[in-house]
């Protein structure tokens, strides 16, 4: 019944072969407390790991010889997590460097993770010990990608849906119109946005938890600084402010929806509405995705291929 | 072509009838600002509203003299909204009676929000005036529901998705065993749970923000007051300690889910395990549902029905 | 450490007591294959389970002995579907009889499930013997529902997110106009919804899946054989049809968001719309929701409650 | 208060610039309905507008002048509606033509769309003329991305989700075995996936429903059509029968989780378990991701950025 192995030629007698490929185990979420004193710690990370390499003999003949069960990665996930954490980018670096030196014939990958939130439960105005609540910072999700190719290992920090709103202090005017234009302009609306960012360092020997504190706190704060002339702005003093700030990365994207707070239009009604009462739409949305990064950086497109990135 | 008038006997001789039914209009998002300073304020409420009453004709006969249109239910929340939200729970009650008092047909109904939570962006450690960023306290949602049956107005507050877990302190033994158990006894691992509960209030002239922060501490403290020795228990002890703080709540009810976190075997890979490395199983999950009430507190049952409830 | 075994009155004297509880496992997806000869069969359940009983000393003392383990429950869906399912009716109620029957402490339950649908892929105009595609009807989901209280046993089918959609013989006139009325009059519109239904039989020994189809079927056709004056009037219409076909079913109960489709104004681009482009609105939307049953029959409040029900 | 348009040197002197970016809008739901004759046809497509061009004087000064709002490319989705859709490919094509035409500094851009099915509500026997339901065929979506690039206009095709099963003719063994493996090995397992695939056309002037409808049947028997020895030799075999049987396909990238289904060990029940009672398993799951292409293929990683693929 196999019919995999027989030589075939397409149509148009072109071969078919195998291009890019990875494969790995997802969802892989492992939650590691740390008990040396009654003052537990608690890392909690979603894990997904993906090898490249030669597979060729899998796709063609069904030959697993080559082929690390995603079984045994998410067992490799756990076993390393026995041995500490840290942070996610220093997890996943250990674990692609396991990978890619195991088996000769894995010549990089991809490990990503994103981290829950766990603050300690606040008793009479103390941390508990081992009670823990999720949350306390915001509504974002901290994320990390390692991506090893040959000897090279890349590392992409980043945060998703970081909700952030100003109330005033943004406007949108002075585009261009054409027939399909119907957008008024305005001086004075609501700037909602959820930040996903992810930024790449340039070195591998980082206290990574601390550098994302800090670029999470500038992001936050070059959000509020300045009137907003349009989200693309906000966006470029954003990056622009993480990367004055941090020279260990190269290169910082994100990807925003503009999540539109319309002024409703209470006249009928005989309410005034000045800039009181909004609807907040769902759908459709704007959504600005942009690149900022040093200049004279080289190419970088390669690194981002196949990192859940946007531009 | 309209068929609906004719008069129809069920194959059996039954008449069909209209039984209990409510309509209305779900995910009214409404943002209000408050700029009377230059220190801005913002609620974020996403809104159902459902009427009770006598529809009858609209279901026999499309006749919809009684019909409200959701639409203007939608347009009604808009416009409360420019007087002053103030609690959700205080903003339902005005909705409500503003329906069942315009429309002499509506005889009750049910309004529920969900209130997002914005914190003030700290910059140079004081709150930004008017930048927000969702979040900030834990991962859950506040939820209210106002029920209008008549002349009586009963108020249910809560909040969903609480995320709360403790690394020690619980156990699970003791439990009977029959053919299908398998599950071994253990003193010692992780209760992760959300929580998700309402609580009924038996006074409308209630400070509900200031009471709702207070539950929210209460569940809290409660939550890492005891060793566990059943999510049934701990649940009891949170609720108790609700209601023995707040006295114009009659009843709490409950629905937690079990986050199984598994104890990982690490011996394949000759690493032992004391209860540090956890699998975080997403389902299936425990799902522990209970009530706890006054002694002698009278049949709610109807109170609770449409309530999105669960026992 | 333990504090639940104190006797504890309230701030305001009254003692506070378990009400309603019910206690399982959730999300327990069970995928059954008979295979006495070479075209399988598939069935794909995820299955709820939750007891009704004693479970007092539980909640006050931390006492498990009448705590059947959630994952005892799980492991009696896997070891009961080794003796098949058949209907997902008939599954839950031997489910259901044999908790009820096995444990003197529990007097009832609830036991739910979702049943995905796989159909054979078409290979040469034939269905494979062993390989499915999930769907191939519509996008709804199949759902039952089981409650056993004392010796009753009631059953309710249903399904949900029936997704259907007609582009005209529908309007909306004649509804009561206030302050908040912006909506104008139609009488030729899309009317769409999800449907979501669920019925109460008075019976248990039933074809379910036969029975299931045909009320499928009914409804749908339902949907079509009219103009629709609202979308209450096509509830009545459809449940209607239903009981009249089925005299063993005494009560449906319709959830139905109107999803709302917005003529889109094409004027500012120079362009006429006749009913033609629409923008499909997600949020808000209405809801409507209401119980057709037959005249006479009695209440059944306590037979839903507990039910994921809406009126 | 506007910051942005200083000069600024970054800390380590390098100066910040913008490297790649798009915008645009995303979600835009159009529901397009035919009705020349009374029997209508519908078409519903969710689309996602973004373009790509000079935008640096918006990020560095707010300087809007370039920015084709995205509330205007929202407008254009629905006109061009007007004008009719075809296919989803087709309609993507004829709207980055404008964009790319009409504002000299937008030199490409990526357009998306996804298509909800809808099937003709049977009545005797017959599809009815105004009344559909959605689905009808699997539980796919259908998905089209038109990438311009200058004056190259990239058309990659695809599908999401169609989910699929075999119960057996699959198995998994040989694999490399290490200090992690406990997987035993396997010569009768479920074998089950969500298909998404995408492929790349060489050329524009194609009937893309006709090629789409051509593909997903392919794709469906090729899962049938052999015994699988992993997930990675059935992906080959699906892709290599599409590029055989479509010259205009060039490369083909599919992104599979390996949907695990465990054989629920009954012994402690006193039952056997063969390969009839499964444990479907949500998370962790295997992904596996590859692209077949036809041999001598030049590069085509440029065309892919930016569009959601995988590898």
């Amino acid at each position: 019944m196999t019919i995999a192995d027989t030589t075939v030629e397409t149509s148009s007698q072109t071969k078919v072969v195998l291009g890019d490929s990875q494969y790995g185990k997802a969802e892989v979420h492992v939650v590691r407390v740390t008990r040396d004193t009654d003052r537990h710690e608690i890392e909690d990370l979603t894990v997904v790991s993906q090898l490249h390499g030669d597979f060729d003999s899998c796709y063609y003949e069904g030959d697993n010889s080559h082929v690390v069960p995603t079984d045994t990665q998410k067992n490799t996930v756990f076993g390393f997590a026995r041995e500490g954490i840290g942070s996610p980018e220093d997890f996943l670096i250990r674990l692609g460097r396991h990978f890619t030196s195991e088996f000769e014939w894995v010549t990089g990958g991809r490990w990503g993770a994103r981290q829950a939130t766990w603050s300690r439960i606040p008793v009479a105005g103390e941390g508990h010990d081992h009670s823990f609540f999720r949350g306390g910072t915001g509504a974002e999700t901290r994320t990390a990608v390692v991506k090893i190719v040959g000897d090279k290992t890349h590392v992409v920090a980043g945060l998703e849906d970081l909700a952030v709103l100003k109330t005033t202090q943004s406007g949108f005017v002075g585009y261009p119109v054409d027939r399909y234009t119907t957008l008024p302009e305005t001086t004075d609306r609501i700037l909602a946005t959820n930040v996903t960012a992810r930024w790449l360092y340039n070195r591998t020997d980082i206290d990574f938890n601390e550098v994302f504190a800090s670029v999470r706190t500038i992001m936050l704060e070059a959000f509020t600084n300045h009137y907003s002339r349009a989200l693309q702005e906000t966006q470029y003093i954003m990056g622009r402010a993480v990367l004055e700030a941090h020279p260990e990365i190269d290169e910082i994207k994100f990807s925003m929806p503009n999540l539109h707070h319309f002024v409703v239009d209470l006249e009928p009604f005989g309410q005034d509405n000045p800039n009181e009462v909004f609807y907040a739409a769902h759908s459709p949305y704007g959504l600005i995705e942009g690149t900022l990064r040093r200049e004279g950086l080289g190419d970088t497109a390669a690194i981002w291929q196949g990192i859940p990135a946007y531009v």
